[in-house]
Formats: structure tokens, sequence, C-alpha cells
């Protein structure tokens, strides 16, 4: 058991502070990494904050990890130390099931292991996230890095929001001829309109607000619609074959659905605190439309990703934070103030 | 132009009664047809009624039409006078865009015609359906039909709710090793069933009622489930690739959704007065889960559908009744009084 320092809640009302936590010693298959950079998702803060049931105290949110290889296992076979790897949402699953089988971990029939928030037993009895200077992860969770060093910050946020962008885009067959839409330009759609662009799909962004216009244009977007605009939205009607909702406030589908070509679909990847509008039914059929949901991604294809965002020079624009900045940063998201992910420098826990 | 007798009403709070009405002559690419046997569909309640927006009267309803070819024009290639055929939702379509050519014809981008309450050229200037002796179509919309003569009026309402159910079946790929839901036995459900069950898929029926269990077994479940049953709806959380909804009145779909296993679709085919309760995000997002819509069918499918139920010896359980006896059977079907659709003996218009 080695002693680390990370950041964390006591309770739902406290802010978050350093505390120490321990992580095991690698059994003979784990992999043990020296963190450098976490990114901040949505989620740390809806967990850490007790917005959604369940949350396990002490908390220590985190599931977009980049660090240095500083240990491994005797069976480990293929990571070594010194290696630049990454940890996202899973670190474990019953890896027998149909899903895991065939890759989709994410969808385990036995429920995975979350990187925070999940039983495991290493003390306290549920898992840690990379709000800390180490981790300890087994081989099969651990995902390879092969950008430059000084992307490597920017690589954080890949491990949550480009995955959880990158799998619906790749089971929907986002590509050359298709036209792709993507709603909200924050954490996870400013990654999506990146990565749709790169797989070559006519990247349609979807904004409430004219000032981003010229934003998401920089990110690649061949178009961009501000949804309130309702003579904009008309003129995409029954054009899209793939739209991908990041926007978990509630809000009308409909306007969306309205928007699908024949067979299209509309993907939701946030679920809202109040419930959307019920959908019209008739606009579903009516185009053989769909609403589906889309969670993360498996490890194959995180690393399939990872490896694509490498070769295409893809990275989440970030605004890098101390530690000690996170109550401050969560409050800024939750303003929308960030382009478009902080990540914490982990090097700041040690001052 | 001919003139024949019909059933249909000239205002919505008025009693469906004989009237006579004009068919255009055949031209060119025309087929007139002597119609024996007429389906009741919910959606000639609907419309005759004016629950749905937009009524033309008089309105002369029937979308599930069998007869006999009694005058072709000179350009009709494929139908010849004494064949029997079939006439369903469609009566024209632009056939020129995407849909038209891929044999959608239901999705028409320029909107196709319905076989009543559309624009026409023809008096009055909507379409008249076929609740009436004689009807003229479009060679390219008008079905061969080569089930036996005695099975006839049975297979009018493949017509409709055979082909609504089929359609989506066969595109969700309905077959060996899948397991496949039918939710409501009715005029709909029914043929899901059967054709579920022909298509060789593991046919699952459910059911609100305990009483209709036998029924469902007799109509070729392979299990029936009371959906209000939890401990029964339970038992198969997460196993079905594909759940048919068949029920229009508003409902809780969640309940269906949690029974969908990894990328299952939920589909719709009928559309409730009031909305359905907006459908959980994390239910979605949490296996890749999809809620769809589908129209009807194509033409070419409608042929599929008709050959395929011909050759398996498939045909709709009616209850035939007289021209006269249809606002009767309107009450019955509002009841749920009938097993399970009403098709209208033509003849009895003569008397």
């Amino acid at each position: 058991m080695t002693l680390v320092k990370a950041y964390g809640a006591h309770a739902a009302d406290k802010p978050l502070e350093a505390m120490t936590i321990s992580r095991r010693q690698p059994g003979p298959h784990d992999v043990q990494i020296d963190i450098l950079y976490c990114g901040v998702c949505h989620s740390d803060l809806h967990q850490v904050r007790s917005q959604w049931e369940g949350t396990l105290y002490p908390c220590v949110p985190g599931h977009e990890i980049v660090g240095t290889v500083s240990a491994v296992g005797a069976h480990v076979q293929n990571v070594r130390v010194g290696d630049t790897v990454g940890v996202g949402c899973l670190v474990d699953s019953c890896q027998h099931c149909d899903p895991c089988n065939d890759g989709l971990e994410q969808y385990c029939e036995h429920g995975f292991t979350g990187t925070y928030n999940f039983p495991t037993p290493d003390a306290p009895g549920h898992t840690l996230g990379g709000y800390s200077q180490q981790i300890v992860v087994k081989e099969n969770f651990v995902l390879k890095i092969t950008h430059p060093a000084e992307q490597l910050a920017a690589v954080a946020p890949l491990l949550c929001a480009g995955i959880t962008t990158y799998s619906p885009l790749r089971h929907w067959q986002a590509g050359p001829g298709k036209k792709v839409g993507i709603v909200g330009i924050g954490g996870l759609g400013h990654m999506g309109i990146k990565l749709a662009h790169a797989m070559g799909a006519h990247t349609v962004a979807f904004t409430t607000s004219e000032s981003k216009r010229q934003d998401a244009l920089a990110l690649g977007a061949d178009e961009v619609v501000v949804s309130r605009n309702a003579e904009e939205m008309a003129h995409h009607a029954r054009s899209f074959d793939f739209i991908l909702n990041t926007v978990a406030a509630s809000h009308n589908l409909d306007d969306y659905i309205s928007l699908l070509a024949l067979n299209g679909t509309l993907c939701l990847v946030g679920a809202p605190d109040h419930s959307h509008p019920s959908p019209n039914v008739f606009n579903l059929i009516f185009g053989r439309r769909s609403i589906a949901g889309s969670l993360i991604g498996g490890i194959a294809e995180t690393q399939e990703m990872l490896d694509f965002c490498a070769e295409k020079g893809i990275v989440s624009d970030i605004e890098m934070i101390r530690a000690q900045q996170i109550d401050q940063a969560y409050e800024r998201m939750l303003n929308n103030d960030v382009k478009y992910r902080f990540v914490i420098d982990i090097a700041s826990m040690a001052e």
C-alpha cells in the first residue's frame, strides 16, 4: 500500500480539499501510474456534490487521466515502466460476458467498475479517481498514448469527452458523404466537432448562441446553425444522417428530430436532471427516425480513438489549472466559462 | 367518369351513410378495380370523425382493399382484367425522389398520395377510399394477390395492418436467433405476432390482459407476458433485440425499453393522442438502445409481404360485416371488441 496525495471531498456540501489516500501495491496484472494530468468532467461535479444518487465519501473524482508508468506487475505484457499511458472511465469489468467479449466493457452485463465511486476490494472500499498523484489499474484497462509530450495535458479529456463522442460517431458511421450535426459546443461538443470533421463527415455545429459561431468554425465545423433561429433550423429540415446531442439540460428534442433525414438517428450522450419534453411520435414514424443513447466506449475503441487522434493531431482545447483551483473551476464550468475543458496539473499537488 | 356506390360521412358528427361517388375513367396507366372486400382500420375512424386535423368531406375511408381488375389502361403492362389485386394506403407518390427510387414511397420527399383524404385532380378534389364498389389506381400502386379465393376477405387487412408490422420487422431483421416482442394484440399486433413467428424469430407477445394469453399463443407467440405483472416483465430485462409496439394509447415506454438488450430498438407504429411520458434517457444510454418509428411500407415491400403471407398461409383473423354495420363496428372497435379486424363485404353495398 502506498500513500499518495489527492484532492477530494468528505461530504456533498464540503469543498474539495487535499487529502491522503492509499493505493494498492501492483498485483501481477497491475500497472502503477504516476499521474501527470487529469481532466475535469461535468460528471465529477455531479458525483462529488452528490447530485446523482449513491456518492461514497471520501470522493476523489477524475476519469480523464494521463500519466507515466512507474511500476508493473510480473504478468504485465504490453506496458513498460516509463510508458505514457491513459486511464478513462473504466478500471474493470467482468471480462467474460458477451459485451466484454465484444470489446464493449462499458455495457458489461455484470456492471463495469468505474474509475471512481464504484465498489472495489481496495481501501476505502470504493474506487478513487484521477485527482491524485498515483493510480493502480489492471493492464487491460490501460491505454497507450502516442501524442507528443507537449500535448499530454490536452490529451487527458480524450479519455472521456473524446471517446463519448467518438464511439457514437463511429457506430452510426459518420464519414464522407454523411451530414452530421453536433448539438452543444462544450467539453463534449467541441470534441464531437473535431472528430466528425476528421472522420470526413459534413459537420454542422448547433449552438444557442450567435457568439459561438466563429469558435465552432475554428473547431472544424463546416456550417454553424444558431438553434434559436427557426428559419436557419428549417433550412436543414430532413437532411441529417446523424445528430449527436451533447446537451444534458432539458430541451425540445423535436427541433432536432425534424432535421433528420429518412432513417436518421438523434443520439443523446447526456442525461437531463429533468426530463426532456416527450418527443413527438409522428416525427419518428414519418421518416423511420430514431432516438438513441450511447455511453462512453470500450477499451479497444478508446485505444482506436487515441491512435486516430494522434494520427490526425487532435487534442482537446483546454485551460490548465492547479489542484487548489478545482472548486473555482467547478463554478466556472457551471457558468459555461471554459474553452472547453479544465485539466488539473497534478504536479501542483506536491506543493 | 363512373358513378359507384360508397359509404362515407358528410361531416365529423354524422354517421357513415350510403352515397354515390364518381371514379375517373382509367387513363393509360390506370387499373380499374371492382372492390370485393375492404378492411376497417383504426385510422378510418380517426379520419372520418375528424380526430386528426384536416379531414375533407365527403370522407370515404378504407385502405385495405382487395378486388378484381375490371379494366386496364392502354399502357398497363403487368396487370390484366380478371386479376385479383390489392390496394393499400398509397395510390401515388412523386416517383423520382430518393425514397421513391428506393421503393420507399411511404417516405416520398414530396409527400405520397394516400388512398383517402389526399389531394387529387379527380372529383371531389380529394381521394376517396375503399368503402366503395370501385376504385381506379395507377398500375404502380396495384399489388398482386395470390392467396386462394376463399381467403380474400382475410387478405384485405394485410394491406395496412400486415405491411405496417412486416416492414419494421424486416428492417430491424427479425428472424432466427432474434428475440422479438410485440406489444398489443389488436389489428396490428395480431399480425405482428403471426409475421414475427413466421420469420423465425422467438416471438413474445405483451398484453395487459391475462385473458388474451391463450389467444396470443394460438396466434403463434412463443411466450406471452402480461405487462401489468412486474415480476414477469423483470424476467425479460435486457433480452430483446427488437420490440414492435402497436399500442397508440399513451403509456410508459420505459417498461419496454428496459427489456431491450444492448443495441436493441423499440419501434412505435402508432402515434398517441396524448404524449407518452417522456422516456428515461439513462435507459437509452446504458445499452445503446433506440426508440424508433416506422410508417406502413413501400410498394415493393408490400408485394413481398403479400407473397410471403401467401407462401406461409398467413391471413388476418377477421369478422366480416355488411356496409350498413360500419358505425356499429366502429363502436365495437373502440371497445376492443373485435378479433382482430372487421372487413366489409362490399357486395352488401348493392343491396
